[in-house]
C-alpha cells in the first residue's frame, strides 16, 4: 500500500529559476512527475532575470521529500536555495504557552493579582481546601503525564522526546474543550516512581491524563493512582480508544441491526488498549469475545501469559476456543484490529458472519487494507483520516475531561465512559448513520460538548461529582467578609 | 502605622438607593465617613423610584470593608444588594492558563501539530536530546515549585493554598519577559522527595524556580537541584532578593560616595534571605557584615545556631563583636532588615554612621517606619510600594531567567547574579540617582530586558550557556532531511 502525500511529509522549496514563461510550469511538473503534490506557490522575489518561489509540496515520506528536492535541483539553471520542513517549522519552541488571562499594568492589579492581596486568596484556600477549585486553575487543568515509554509507534523514546506529542495532546485539550492542559515528561519509569510523583504534583491540578506508558506498567500506575487521588485518572491510549470503539460499534449495529448481546467479537492485539477495549464492550453487552495475539487465541491453558493476557483468559472466549486467528474469526461479527499491519486476509472475511464489522485500528497500516474488505465487510473503520470512520481519541478525551472538571469530578467512573460512548455515537442522527458515517469527524463541533454535557450527567448521578447544582460563581463572596 | 487603604481590600458594593438628587451623595459621604477610598461608581439600573449603582471601594483591612459596608446598610431607605471582594473575583477559577500557539482547524494542521507527523519531531529530538531545546516548550519554560511551606507571611499553609502566588508568579514571568511559567504545588515537605519529584519532572522544564519553601529545608533543596539538574535553579525567595538588595545598594553607594570595600553593614535576620543578601554583598566587596537575630549578635561562640545563623557565624562578623542589634549598629553604614516591625529605633539611626542606608525590608511593616527613619538616615528603601525605593524581587527573577532561557544556560551562576544587580542599578541613569530613586520601578519596562541581557553575557563568559552564538532558527532544517 503506498502511501498518499501528506502535510505530514510536507516541505516548502524556496527554488531560483529564470523569470520568463513557461520557467514556473516546468519546476511544477518535475515536482509532480516526482511524485510530489503541489500546495500553495509564493512569490518571494522578482527580479529581472530570476525569480525566487516558495513551493510548498507535500511528499510522502522523508525519503520521498529529499528525491523531489533532487529532481528539481537537477533542472537546469534551477536552483534550490533553501527546503524547510514545515512540520518542524510548526514545532519551533514548543506548540503552548502560558499566558495571563489578566494584564498587570498597575500597582493596583499587582497588589490583588499577587502580593499582598493574594495572601487573603491563600487564607480562604487554607481554611477550605475544597476552594481551590474554585480560586486556583485546578478548576480546569489537566496534566497530560507520560514517561514517554510507548510513544506512538516508537516506542521508549524518552521523556524528552516524548513532549511533542504531549504538548501536540494539550494543544487539542484546549481547542476542542477549552481545558487547560500542561505536559509533564517524566525521567523515570519506575511505576512506584511515577504513582509518587505524580502524586506530589496533584494539588494543582483537576486531572491526571496518563499517556504513552507502556504496558503492563500503566495497568498498576492508574490503579494505582485511582485509588489513591481524588481527581480523575485516565490512561487516554486505553480508556480514550475504548469509548471509540464502543462508539463506533454502537452506530454500526444500527446498520447492522444486531443487539450488543447478540454480537461474537474477535480482537486481534490484547495489549492495554484491547484489555480496556474489550472491557467497555463487555460493560455495554457484548458477551462473546475471544482475544488473539501472534500465537493465537487467548485461553487460560496457554502459558507465559502477561497482565493483559491473563485478563483476556481469565474473562473472555466463553466457548473455549483455541487456535489461530483464522479459528476465531469463523462466524464472528465484529473485528477489533489493535495489532500489525495485514493479519486479516480477504480469505478470513469470507468465513465471518455476512457483512461483518471491521475495525482495523493499526496505525499507520491497518490490520487489512480498507480497500480490499470493502467487497465482504458490512462497515470497516480505520485509525487513518484518510479514509472513512476514522476511529481517534481526540473525539473522546477532550469532552470527557471537560465533563469532569465541570462537575469537579473525583473519579472518571465507567458510567462515565458509557455515556461519552453514547454521546459520540449520538451526534450522527439516526437517519444519517451509514456504513461509512458510523463515527462522526474529528472536527465535528458538536462532539466535546455532547461528551462533555453526557459525562457531566453521568458523573452526577453515580457520585463521582463533588458539584451537583450549578453554583453561582459568586459563591466566594462569603469567603471574604 | 495606619494602614492606607488600597486596591488588596477593594470590594465592589451594589447598592439601591432612592433616585432623587442627593441620595448617591449621601452614599458616597458615609463610605468617606468610614475611612473607605471610593473609586468607580457605574450604573446598574435607574428606576423611577430606586437606583442602583456598583461603588468601588479600597479599605484598609477584611475588618474595615465589612465596617464600611455596615455604615452603608445604616443609611434609611438604602440597601447593599451585594458585596463582592474584587481581589477575590480576579482569582476566580485562576489566573493563568493554557494556550496554543497556532490553531488546529484542518488535518492537515492536526497531522503536522499532532499524528502522525509529530513523530518525525520526537525522533528528532530521540536522537539528539539537546533539540527539545529547539523544538519543544523547554527552551522557554520555567517550572514555579513550592511546597506551600513558607508562602508570604503565612507560613505552612500547603501546596493547595500556595497555588495563588505561583500562579501570581508565573503571570508576571510573562508579562515582565515573555517567560512561560507554570506552577507545581507539591504534596510533600520531605527535602528527598522534593529533590527527587523535581528532577523528575525536570525533562519539558528550561529552569527551575523554587519558591516559599522553608529554611533550612530551601539549602538543600537547592543545592542538591543545582547539582544534579542541567538546567538553572534559583530560589527566589533569597536570591532574587539578595539581586535586588545589591542593586539597590550599588546606587546607595553612588550617593553617598563609599566603596563596596569600606561599608560596614548589620543585618536584622539572619535567615536564607539573609545567608543570600550577606553572600552577594561580599561577592560584591563587602567585608565587614555583622548579623543579628532576636537574641542578637550572631558569632561563633553562641550555642544552638541552625543552618543559616551557622553560616553567618563562619563567615562574617570579622571583628568578633557580641552583645546586641544596639551595639552591633553603632558605626554601620548600612541596616539590611529581613526581619520583623520596629527593631531599628530612631535612637540606633542616631548612633550609626552619618546619613545611613537603611534597607527595611519586613513585610508590610518595615523594621522602622520610613516616617521616623528619614530624619537621621541618608536613603531608605523598603519592601512596600507606597513609599519610595521598593525592594521587590519583580525586578530580578524575570529577567534574569529570561536570559538562562536565552543562552540555554546550564545554571544561574554567581556572576549571573551580579550582572543582574549591575542591570538593574544601571537602568538608573547615574545622574538621576537619588535618595528616593535609588530602585526602578516594578513597572519599569527598561528593567528585564536590561537584565536579561547581562545575565545572558556573564552566562557566556562564565560557561554557563549551551548556546553562545546566536544560531540561526533554520538549524532544524538539517534535521528534517
Amino acid at each position: 500500500m503506498e502511501a498518499i502525500p501528506s502535510a505530514s511529509y510536507s516541505s516548502t522549496l524556496r527554488v531560483e529559476f529564470p523569470h520568463r514563461a513557461g520557467a514556473l510550469g516546468q519546476v511544477l511538473i518535475t515536482i509532480g512527475e516526482a511524485g510530489g503534490l503541489v500546495g500553495a506557490v509564493d512569490i518571494v522575489r522578482v527580479g529581472e532575470e530570476m525569480s525566487i518561489r516558495d513551493i510548498t509540496v507535500n511528499a510522502r515520506d522523508s525519503e520521498h521529500a529529499q528525491s523531489i528536492v533532487r529532481a528539481v535541483e537537477k533542472l537546469p539553471e534551477v536552483r534550490v536555495v533553501n527546503v524547510s520542513d514545515r512540520t518542524f517549522l510548526m514545532h519551533l519552541g514548543g506548540k503552548i504557552e502560558v499566558r495571563s488571562k489578566m494584564q498587570i499594568r498597575t500597582r493596583d492589579d499587582l497588589s490583588m493579582a499577587y502580593t499582598p492581596g493574594v495572601a487573603r486568596v491563600c487564607r480562604a484556600i487554607h481554611e477550605d481546601p475544597e476552594r481551590a477549585f474554585n480560586l486556583t486553575i485546578k478548576r480546569n487543568t489537566v496534566a497530560v503525564v507520560s514517561d514517554g515509554t510507548a510513544v506512538l509507534g516508537l516506542g521508549d523514546i524518552g521523556p524528552r522526546a516524548a513532549m511533542p506529542v504531549m504538548e501536540g495532546k494539550a494543544m487539542l485539550f484546549k481547542e476542542f474543550a477549552n481545558v487547560d492542559a500542561f505536559p509533564i515528561c517524566l525521567d523515570t519509569k519506575d511505576p512506584d516512581e511515577i504513582v509518587e510523583t505524580v502524586k506530589r504534583l496533584a494539588p494543582g491540578f483537576g486531572g491526571i491524563n496518563l499517556e504513552d506508558i507502556s504496558a503492563p506498567r500503566c495497568f498498576e500506575i492508574e490503579d494505582r493512582l485511582k485509588r489513591e487521588l481524588d481527581i480523575p485518572v485516565f490512561h487516554d491510549d486505553q480508556h480514550g480508544t475504548a469509548v471509540v470503539v464502543l462508539a463506533a460499534l454502537i452506530n454500526a449495529l444500527k446498520i447492522t441491526g444486531k443487539r450488543m448481546e447478540e454480537v461474537r467479537a474477535v480482537f486481534s492485539g490484547v495489549g492495554a488498549a484491547g484489555v480496556a477495549c474489550a472491557k467497555i464492550l463487555m460493560a455495554a453487552g457484548v458477551k462473546n469475545i475471544v482475544g488473539c495475539d501472534s500465537r493465537g487465541i487467548v485461553h487460560p491453558e496457554r502459558d507465559g501469559l502477561d497482565t493483559s493476557k491473563g485478563w483476556f483468559a481469565g474473562h473472555t472466549n466463553p466457548e473455549g476456543l483455541e487456535g489461530t486467528l483464522t479459528d476465531a474469526v469463523k462466524g464472528a461479527d465484529l473485528f477489533v484490529g489493535l495489532s500489525v499491519p495485514n493479519v486479516l486476509t480477504v480469505d478470513h472475511l469470507k468465513t465471518m458472519s455476512e457483512k461483518p464489522i471491521i475495525f482495523a485500528m493499526a496505525n499507520p497500516d491497518p490490520e487489512i487494507r480498507p480497500e480490499l474488505a470493502y467487497e465482504h465487510a458490512g462497515i470497516v473503520a480505520t485509525g487513518r483520516s484518510d479514509y472513512p470512520n476514522q476511529i481517534n481519541n481526540v473525539l473522546c478525551f477532550p469532552g470527557i475531561f471537560r465533563g469532569a472538571l465541570d462537575i469537579r469530578a473525583r473519579e472518571i467512573t465507567e458510567e462515565m465512559k458509557l455515556a461519552a460512548a453514547n454521546a459520540i455515537a449520538g451526534v450522527i442522527p439516526e437517519d444519517a448513520v451509514a456504513p461509512d458515517y458510523i463515527i462522526p469527524s474529528v472536527f465535528d463541533e458538536r462532539v466535546a460538548p455532547a461528551v462533555a454535557e453526557a459525562v457531566a450527567e453521568a458523573g452526577k448521578e453515580d457520585g463521582a461529582a463533588r458539584r451537583i447544582q450549578e453554583q453561582a460563581e459568586t459563591d466566594f463572596q462569603s469567603m471574604a467578609y
